[in-house]
This record gives C-alpha cells, sequence and structure tokens, in this order.
C-alpha cells in the first residue's frame, strides 16, 4: 500500500548543460522526472506550479543536477514542487481528523507509512459555537449582526480560528518529530461535510436548509498556501469528498478502512456522533443514510450526558445476584457526566433490573420485600419537583460534589436516540431488501465503536440482535482514512469512486423511517421477536436476567 | 481555426437541487460542464481553483443553475473559473507581444477572434537598462550593489516593472474596447527568452553565459494573479515556449504564422531585431540558429541608427542618372537618424553609385569631371578627423539641426551585420544540404521584415539573390503568433510541438559559421557568382547600374 504517498522524492541524475544540450534548466529536469516516471508506467502530465519555478531550477543547477525531486501526484498530472541535492531522511505528511470539537492528527513518513508523532487540540472555531449548526449560523450572520459586532465576517472568522488550529497542531507533531512545519510535504483532511467547508471558507448556508446541499461535496486538491497553512507552501492538500450535508469525508473514510466498497460479503459501517451515519453494502453497491441518533449520547442533549473525557462514566454494571451497581470513569477521574457508552449499559442495566419498563419509564411503584438486594437499587431512585431520577454516582463520588443522576428526561432522549439509531439500520435495510442476520460484520466507528458494549445495546434495541462477534470496532476512522489517502493511490483513487458510487438517502422526509422510529420506541422493541435473546420483562415484574 | 480559443464560454442548465437529487452544488455544475464537454468529445479533467470554488458555486445557485460558465481550456486539464447569469456579449482576452523596448498588444474577443482594441507601450523594463544584456546584469547584481542602492532585488523591480506596463496597455485597451480590465480572462504573451524570464521574475543570469541555458524553456501556465497582472485573476497566462537562450517564443510565433512547421516544401523564417534569428525547414523537420546580425541595423551601435520611430530614414534612394539623393523619413518627420531599412538602402545606392567599394569602404580618390552629376554626390563625403563619412541629410534638413550621415564606423557595422546575417543563413542551408534556390518562401517577421526593400539587401549581400517573390514579409509575427495562441488549440498544440520538434545550432563556437563570416564581409560576396544579379563594380571604377 505504501508504493504510491501522494507526494513522492524521486533521485534523478541528468547531464550537465552544454552547447550540444542546450535544454533550459528546468525542461531538463522535467525531462530526468518524465524518464523515471515513465519507467514506473507513469503518464499523467508534468507541471511546475508558477512560484516553484525558480527556487526549484536554482536548486536543481546548485545541486549539479542531480538529487532528490519532490512530486505531488495528483490525479490530473504530477507536479514538480522541490528539489533537494539528496534523499530526504524523512517525508512528513500529516493526517488530519477535522472533527467539530477536536482535531486530531498523526504525522507520517511517507517514503514507509511510519508514524513520526501523533497529537490532538480542541478546534478553536468553539469559541463561536459549540455545534455544527451554532457554526452554521455564525457563518452566515447577518451584515446587521457583523456591522453591530465589529468583527469580521462569521465565515471568514470561522476559517481562521480551524487554520489557525490545524498550524498550532502542525507545529507540535513537526516539534515532537524533530523537524520544521514547512518540512511537511503533504495533508490530508477528513471531517465533516460543514467541517471541510468551513476549513475552505465555503459558505454552508444551505447544508442545514431542505434539500440540504452543499456547497462541493469533491473539492479539488490544493495548495497549503491558499489556505494560509503554516506548512510546505505547495503542500497538497486532499480533502477526502463527502456525499451529502450530513455524510462527510470523515465517513468514506470509515468506508476505506472498514473495506465495506470492496468485500465481497454485504456488510454494514455504523459511525455515531453528533449524528448517526450508516453505510450498508459491499462492492457493487453502496448505500448510505444518516439521522440524528446520536445526541443523547453524546453532550447537549442528556443533562448530564458528556463527550468521553476523564471523568466521564464510561462502562455501568448492575450485578444480577446482588444488584450493586459498579460504574468505571474515564481515567478513573471522579464522577463528572456519563458518555455515550456509559448511557447505554446503564438503560440496558436498569431495564435488566426491572427499575426501567419496556416504555423506558422509570418504575415509581414500590418495590416488595422479597426482592432483597434490590431494594437498595430502588432506593437510588429520586423523586423531585414531579420527575424521577436514577443516582449513579451519589454527591460524595462526584467531581463538582453534586450526584451525577439520570433523569426521566435524559432517559426519554436515549430512547428515541436508540429507536432512530434501530430504525436507521431496519430502514437502510429494508431499502434494498437484504437481512440483518446476512451481514457478516458491523463496523462500529469512533469513540462510539470503541466503548460501546454491543450486548448492552442490542438489549436496549438499539443494535440488531445478532451474534457479538459481527460487530467490530474501527476505531478513528476519520484519521485513519486519512493516513490511508497520503499513502495509497488505490485509497486515493477508491474515496473518489466510492463518493461517485454510493446513493444518499435523505431520511429527513422518509415515511418509512417515521413508522419505523416509533415501532423501535420500546425496549427492546415494539416487536420482541426481532430480539430473540433479550428476555422480555413482564409489565408488572421488576424482575430479569441478562 | 477560431473553434478552440483558450478561454470558452458554455451555456450550462441544470436541474435545481432536491431531496431526491443533493449533488452538492459545484459537483453538479461539473456535471453539467463535463456534459457539455464530452459532448463536444473532450475528456480531459475538470478541476475548480480553490480561491474560485466558493465564488462560483454562489454564482451558479443564484442564477437559478443555468447560465454560462467560463473554462480554462488547458492542456492538462480544464479549469472552472467563473460563471455567469448569461453569456457575456463579449469575451476579451490579450494577446501580448512582449518586447525588450516595446510592449505591443491587441485585445480580441475569443468568442470569434475579432479585435476589440490595439495599443503598444514602452518596456518600463527601459530605466534599468535598454538591452538585453543590461537588463540581465541589473537583475543579478550582487547583494553589495544592491545594499549599496538601497533598492529591492534587480530582477524584482524588473518583474514590477514589466508588470506595471502590461497592466498599463490592458487598463488601456480594456477602456478603448469599453470594458474593465477584469474582463481580460487571458493573457498570451510572446516574447525573447530574457523577456520571459524577467516577466516570470525566474534568474537570467545563465542566458548569456555559455553555454546559454534558460531556466525555463516550456513554462506552464499559472494565473494572472500569481505574477500581480491586473486583469481576471484566473486569467490563463499562456507563454509561448522557447527553444534556446536566444532563440523565444516570439521566434515560435514566427513559425506558427508563416505556416514553416505544416508546409511540405521547406521554407525560412528570418527575424532581424537586436540578433539575427533564423528558422529552416518544413512539416517534417526544423533547425534554427540565432546571431548577432542586427545591432547596426537598429539603435545602439551605428552612430546615426535609429529604431524604426518618426524621423528615421527608413527609405533611401539615388537616381542613376542623376545621381540624386533623396530619403524618405517615417512620418516625414525631420530626419533625425536612419532605421535598419534606410541604412541598407543607402549602403547598396552608395554601392552601386561607386561611393562604397566592395570592401565596404567610402572611395575618396577625387572623381573625374566626366562623371558629371555625380559630383555632388561625392561632394557629400566629409573628412574630419582622420576618418571619412557621407552626409545623408544636412544639417538643415534633420530634426536637431545637426547633419545626419553615415561614417566608416557605422558603414564597417552594417557590413558586419550583412555578412553576419548571409554567414547565418548559408550555415543554416549548409547544415542539413539544403539550396538557397530550393526555398519556396522566405518569410521576413517583424519591423525588419515590413520595411526592409529585399533587392537592396540582395545588391549589398545580405540576402541570397532569389527572385524577389520568394521574400514575404509577415509583420509583426510575435503579436500574430500571440493571438492565434489564445484562438486555436491547434495553434496552442503546435507551438509546444515545434519547441520539442527543433533543433537548435549555438554558432557562437561554430568554425563554419567564422569562415562564411568572412567570405561575406565583400559586397556582395567574395564570390561574386553567388549574386549573378548584382552587376560588380571594377576596383578602380566609380560606375555601376542597377
Amino acid at each position: 500500500m505504501n508504493k504510491s504517498p501522494l507526494v513522492q522524492c524521486l533521485g534523478i541524475s541528468a547531464p550537465a548543460p552544454s552547447l550540444q544540450d542546450n535544454t533550459a534548466d528546468l525542461d531538463r529536469l522535467k525531462r530526468a522526472v518524465a524518464a523515471v516516471l515513465h519507467d514506473g508506467g507513469e503518464r499523467r502530465p508534468l507541471s511546475v506550479p508558477c512560484a516553484r519555478v525558480g527556487p526549484v531550477a536554482a536548486a536543481f543547477r546548485s545541486a549539479g543536477f542531480r538529487g532528490a525531486v519532490l512530486v505531488n501526484m495528483l490525479p490530473a498530472g504530477i507536479e514538480i514542487v522541490d528539489f533537494l541535492p539528496a534523499m530526504p531522511p524523512v517525508l512528513p505528511a500529516m493526517a488530519l481528523d477535522l472533527g467539530t470539537t477536536h482535531l486530531e492528527a498523526r504525522l507520517l513518513d511517507l517514503r514507509d507509512g511510519s508514524t513520526m508523532a501523533a497529537g490532538h487540540t480542541e478546534n478553536r472555531q468553539i469559541q463561536y459555537g459549540a455545534d455544527i449548526l451554532s457554526r452554521i449560523h455564525f457563518a452566515t450572520r447577518s451584515r446587521d449582526q457583523i456591522e453591530r459586532d465589529g468583527e469580521d465576517e462569521g465565515l471568514l472568522l470561522l476559517q481562521k480560528a480551524v487554520i489557525a488550529s490545524i498550524n498550532d497542531l502542525a507545529g507540535e507533531l513537526a516539534a515532537k518529530a524533530g523537524r520544521q512545519p514547512a518540512e511537511i510535504r503533504a495533508l490530508s483532511v477528513s471531517g465533516n461535510t460543514t467541517m471541510v467547508h468551513l476549513f475552505l471558507g465555503l459558505n454552508p448556508y444551505h447544508i442545514c436548509r431542505e434539500p440540504y446541499i452543499p456547497l462541493v461535496n469533491a473539492p479539488d486538491p490544493c495548495h497549503a498556501v491558499e489556505l494560509g497553512l503554516a506548512i510546505f507552501p505547495q503542500a497538497p492538500v486532499w480533502m477526502l469528498p463527502g456525499i451529502g450535508s450530513y455524510f462527510g469525508g470523515d465517513l468514506i473514510s470509515g468506508i476505506l478502512v472498514s473495506g465495506l466498497d470492496q468485500a465481497e460479503a454485504t456488510g454494514m459501517l455504523i459511525d455515531v456522533g453528533t449524528n448517526a451515519e450508516v453505510v450498508l453494502g459491499n462492492r457493487d453497491w453502496l448505500i448510505a443514510c444518516a439521522g440524528a441518533a446520536g445526541p443523547a449520547l453524546e453532550g447537549g442533549v442528556a443533562r448530564m450526558g458528556m463527550r468521553a473525557a476523564p471523568g466521564a462514566i464510561e462502562h455501568v454494571a448492575i450485578d444480577a445476584a446482588t444488584w450493586r451497581l459498579d460504574y468505571q470513569t474515564i481515567d478513573n477521574a471522579p464522577a463528572a457526566g456519563i458518555c455515550g457508552s456509559g448511557m447505554i449499559d446503564l438503560v440496558a442495566a436498569l431495564y435488566l433490573a426491572g427499575i426501567i419498563d419496556i416504555r423506558g419509564k422509570f418504575r415509581v411503584a414500590p418495590v416488595p420485600e422479597s426482592t432483597g438486594h434490590k431494594h437498595f437499587l430502588q432506593q437510588r431512585l429520586l423523586r423531585e419537583e414531579g420527575t424521577t431520577s436514577f443516582v449513579v454516582a451519589p454527591a460524595e463520588e462526584s467531581a463538582d460534589g453534586r450526584p451525577v443522576v439520570l433523569s426521566q428526561i435524559d432517559l426519554d432522549a436515549v430512547i428515541r436516540s436508540k429507536a432512530a439509531m434501530y430504525a436507521i439500520l431496519s430502514t437502510l435495510t429494508s431499502q434494498v431488501g437484504v437481512e440483518f442476520e446476512e451481514l457478516e460484520r458491523i463496523y462500529v466507528a469512533g469513540a462510539f465503536g470503541k466503548h460501546i458494549d454491543p450486548r448492552q445495546a442490542i438489549i436496549l434495541g438499539m443494535l440488531p440482535d445478532l451474534p457479538l462477534s459481527t460487530y467490530v470496532p474501527i476505531g478513528n476512522s476519520s484519521l485513519r482514512g486519512a493516513e490511508r489517502i497520503l499513502l495509497s493511490e488505490e485509497c486515493r483513487r477508491r474515496s473518489m469512486e466510492i463518493g461517485r458510487k454510493i446513493t444518499y438517502i435523505e431520511l429527513n422526509v422518509n415515511q418509512e423511517f417515521m413508522i419505523r422510529f416509533s415501532g423501535s420506541r420500546f425496549i427492546p422493541h415494539t416487536d420482541p421477536k426481532l430480539f430473540p435473546s433479550v428476555p422480555i420483562l413482564k409489565d408488572d415484574s421488576g424482575a430479569g436476567g441478562a
């Protein structure tokens, strides 16, 4: 795979000019480069960007017409961008997962694909809006608002903020690797459609308005200098193409990494962030959709919900014999909230313990003495101001001295999210007449895939009731896809091909989805036959087993 | 020929986006453009420059997804650079002859090739040096010199000066045509190799140093904005490729215009400026060389020499019966000097009148009474400070009150120039074993071709003794070539092809040339059989006829 990086360094040697061989320096260099490339079967046209003609020709001459030439391997042609007197010891390039809240990056050596450094930073756009929608609104503020605030255009501020974040990260990674940022010779970017728009300074106004049309899905590569990036000015910036407003390059990365587009057997890819994005398909066809299924599982909606960060309750277990509740926080820090995987564990466990009924409501009836230890669990239910909450971590164990609780409102949000997720998955499979049982693999991307316990998600009725081995976490596939793009021409080609091949279904207006969503609001489902492995609790019983 | 301009405007219409057709705006535009281009058999890759993605997509949307798209038809791919709500009334592009002293330009409407405006201006680089060599020296001044003078780098100053001149000219032509400079959608540039280097800000140091290697012969097209040109920022700037330090894109223009590269019969192209550049060939092969043959025919060397400008004596005739000398100045202005064609007329006439001998020396022996009127001609010979001069225009007829004279020193320079020219032509034909008599056409470019009387040049032994109909003036072929480049893909392809196909002979080190040069220093030649139509004057006779 590492044979065809986006930027390559070719050793070349040309005869010195003479009266008998008076080809111009740059044409001589091109001739030598073309000879090397032609030997490798490469026939794309060769060019030198205007700004590099002088420096490249001068370096070629001063090196005695031999050395190492740096070429950008772009789809439409090959650009000669630098000349070095000898092969460089490393060829750094940065892969970037351009997230709405965080940027995660890896510095690779393009010669062998090895990692030189890794790091992450906050997306500085956060100061202008926490989520995608608020960023879009900030980017498209009216002229009046801008004049009143006395600020630059929102779009420009957002672009500057993300470029500054990337430049920080590039500087940090370069320093870690003992290199200069100007030695970073390529950048690949995998992000959602809005983030890519803001990165390019493109107006995202229509992204969040029906019929949800991005300005561009597959931007052509450009040079770092055009975006104000403080890396090598002619470093190619390659953005993974998106498919729609709610299906960005980060998902194409997931498809690349899972290999869904190459597999003979039909598989599925699930990525849950603010939205749930799902792809179904194989090497012959791909179908995708996205829907709001995640919010309850991240910060923002559930009162105690939070991102997977130190102090987040990421796992919850209730012992079926003792009814003891145990939880685990990230980094074992005092409990500060509950992240998505913790929320799923918690609700599934409370369902099995009979604390939550099949409609997703807390049972507030008094518990008979005979249930023994379960009494203690029941005691964690609080009734305040006409609503019920469940204490997950008492005040004395929490980070801020207030108990971490799951309220009925939070619980309703979790149920909506899990129902949406199952409805999305079942709508998508139904569209192409595929049964869940036919799926060999379901890849689960991101933090969700890394932390979630598929068994608990199945109990909730969020994921289909399949053998647990079906579910394969693939980590930060957005970043991993960006890395592959840097290293492999085949992956770059596939990323474009996937963009062209995939069929995107808009769920916002899909009737079937709405019907399936309603049917999915019970635990595990209104049709329990869909979840044979999940015990069905009788409405008047508090007992159950896993 | 006008079917394939460098920039084209295509009418397109795309369906409005919907939930069922959610392609992004720019991808939608590309799809529509690709459909139109594919219909025309066009398969080059399509891209949108980074800086144009936002504006083009916004214009496409606000026009209701239909209108006119502007595309740059570059060899490696097609760039979408603008979108207009309707077909524009004109599509202006500028063709530029980038001369060392003057720029000449024409504004064409790319839709039909018609001329919208024409103009010329001085090359502002003149303030830093009158000729190519002094510019190269200024461009490559030492750091010490620059620090002492407290100026920017010479190269930068020269580039700024020529860009400013071009911007002036673009502004002037646009104003003449009633358009804005930003409406100029393309620029083609035809100039000598040094001028193209300075235009691009490229170091010309090695151009004038053996083995005379330019930094680049065939620069890739770039965008106007990259060079600071004040026309449409993404206007493609297409430079005609050169072949060597002394054979630039202006000559490729000449070949294009003469059609030498397409003719079955072998022909020749002669362009005389500061250098004489000559091409010989046909559709199968082309061979070229350049040599210093022109200086005496322009300003700079001959004391009274000047460019073809108002007041320049451009034609001289001596009546064979009365020995009266008549001259004609450009614009009938008072005589200020002698331009190239006047110089050739004058020396040829003085030779036929017996005032100059076959060695190119003034005859200073007393003229016998029997020659009658010729006495008056003889009287124009002045002897001052041990050297002889011939008064062409007496003081009372001149612009500055001093007579316009031809000195022996000037005369020697003319003889050297004419000898060099004939030696260049004969060396070149000899290299490929072609006889002058085999040439069907000899195209003579530029002011030299326009003003020169081939008969007088034959008498001098400067041009071969062929039927006068062989000689075809082709005017400012540098500008005309630049025009064709704008209008025809075929011409763009040919220009690149010519650059690759042509064989360039370096005369500076050519032994045969030196021998032929010596043999050509007589009038018409040491071997008079080469000029059967030219009367041979006996060394002791002052008589002759035309």
